[in-house]
């Protein structure tokens, strides 16, 4: 809907025959998007149709499919197109993100591969909200022309060289909203809140620093803009479960109330893992991780967090 | 109560009698913490008793009259006292911030002077929820010493050297909570928000960074975190009139409806004259004073905002 309301010629492809035809004919997706009028676009089952001359590949697949599903259409992409990830996992047993295993599954270099990432929530863009968002890509001409292709009257995309931090941005802050929806659950209002993200940021971005990611990006919309809007949006799941494990509930009673395990339940205990790994302090998350998977009562987490030795403000590397 | 929490022998000097004399006896301020019950303080209203050996003394007046209250009461304030700000404007006619009115009007050095500030909205604290602040000193043990003194088990205070960063956020953000008022009242929802409050603290951290300010002191409580409690709570003043204009009230409409004109409204034509004077680009600060006193409609002010040239991220220094 985005790159069509900017103008771009858009093949939408899928596994279900009846959700193509209806976005073509219909110009609408009644199951995902309902009430929402789609711009003018194909969709279709055949990978090949889709693909024969298109420039832009935007791949928005789930994380823990993506190799599988890229290696077989690898020889139906152009060789010289630009590959967009929307997704924002790690893959689990690699520990890559997602334009890593693009890379290794489409065989291209990196240079073509971009991440599109902000504060981006699916239906409020649906309703063509007016709002920002980040297109990294080493490359910065490739992500110039991603930028072009995207940027309508509703969306405005900012362009930035650092595709670590980006990435690293979208898998963190599901976690950090699993803390703020505790404190919420709690009973604890906007002080809180807006103390956990600011520190929740500072986390992220002093892992992020340890990767070779950029500071700026973390106070970027990737980073500030796509954790403010999931920490403070009702429609975040993470958000939800975190809410439902403050106001006392077990972590299964919690996934059946929010009807999924949020990916922030998933991934904590990886990004605990890769932060003392590398010798990276990220009390939040380690929290998370003994509320979640060792018991802790929330209550325990929060006086813990405050009595840390007092120290100056910063990410403190 | 947040001293006394902490474990301080508090006095607290005010003109009213009666309130003095309700917070000594009865350990509450029924008229603006109703239901709150007070840790023991001494209530009074002389200034002789209240300032003989304080070695810490917080000024929390409202800015427009704190030259003329310090002015008063300067030959009271032992020598060697640290001072410590809580106020948040910026003086008219001098354009001076607070520390800069204290150090004139009790003639001390600056490096005797602090700013607290950070996600602290007065209710939430009142209620003794968990929260963080900045502590903001050109001198690094003063510094600790206001730290140290109003650290307790739910406000936890970090330290940092950049005055100028901690003041400028503290006046700035409430210009940017009136943009994300506007855009709430035209029916946005959190991706709105959190572009309006990632690009906000963006041209907040170029003015500050043009002032001499630290770009990281923006990132942290007093920038990012102030910022998102002040632009997400239903409290702050700033966020309900930029609603009502949102909705389509005029600026005398909505000053009506809040009932007081909020702090963004005054100081954001004196924010934007500080950044055309030293070169500093300010869209949304720009955008806020065209709607409020240029007539352009809240929906301009968005277009204009999407539609300017597209850019890489960050500052831009």
């Amino acid at each position: 809907m985005v790159l069509a309301d900017a103008g771009c010629d858009v093949r939408l492809w899928g596994r279900n025959a009846q959700v193509a035809h209806e976005v073509t004919t219909d110009r609408a997706n009644a199951r995902y998007l309902p009430g929402v009028e789609l711009p003018s676009m194909t969709g279709t089952t055949d990978a090949a149709e889709a693909l024969a001359g298109a420039q832009l590949v935007v791949v928005a697949v789930p994380s823990q499919v993506a190799r599988a599903t890229l290696r077989e259409l690898r020889h139906l992409v152009e060789p010289d197109a630009v590959i967009v990830s929307l997704m924002k996992g790690v893959e689990l047993g690699t520990d890559e993100r997602m334009t890593q295993v693009i890379v290794e599954a489409l065989e291209v270099p990196l240079s073509r591969v971009a991440v599109v990432s902000g504060p981006n929530l699916a239906p409020e863009i649906a309703q063509r909200q007016p709002t920002a968002t980040v297109v990294a890509c080493s490359d910065e001409s490739a992500a110039r022309f991603v930028a072009d292709a995207c940027s309508n009257a509703y969306f405005r995309p900012y362009t930035n060289g650092d595709v670590v931090g980006v990435e690293l941005c979208g898998a963190v802050k599901n976690v950090i909203a699993l803390a703020v929806g505790m404190a919420q659950g709690r009973g604890f209002g906007s002080n809180t809140v807006a103390t956990v993200i600011t520190r929740g940021l500072v986390e992220i971005t002093r892992l992020g620093l340890e990767l070779g990611a950029d500071a700026e990006t973390f106070a970027g919309l990737a980073g500030m803009g796509d954790l403010v809007a999931t920490c403070t949006s009702p429609l975040s799941r993470n958000n939800t479960l975190g809410r439902h494990i403050g106001e006392g509930m077990s972590l299964e009673e919690a996934v059946v109330a929010t009807g999924t395990t949020a990916e922030g339940a998933k991934s904590c205990r990886s990004v605990l893992d890769l932060a003392t790994k590398h010798g990276v302090d990220m009390p939040i998350t380690a929290g998370v991780v003994a509320v979640l998977y060792e018991g802790l009562p929330v209550e325990e987490m929060a006086r813990g967090l405050l009595s840390r030795p007092q120290k100056a403000e910063g990410v403190g590397r």
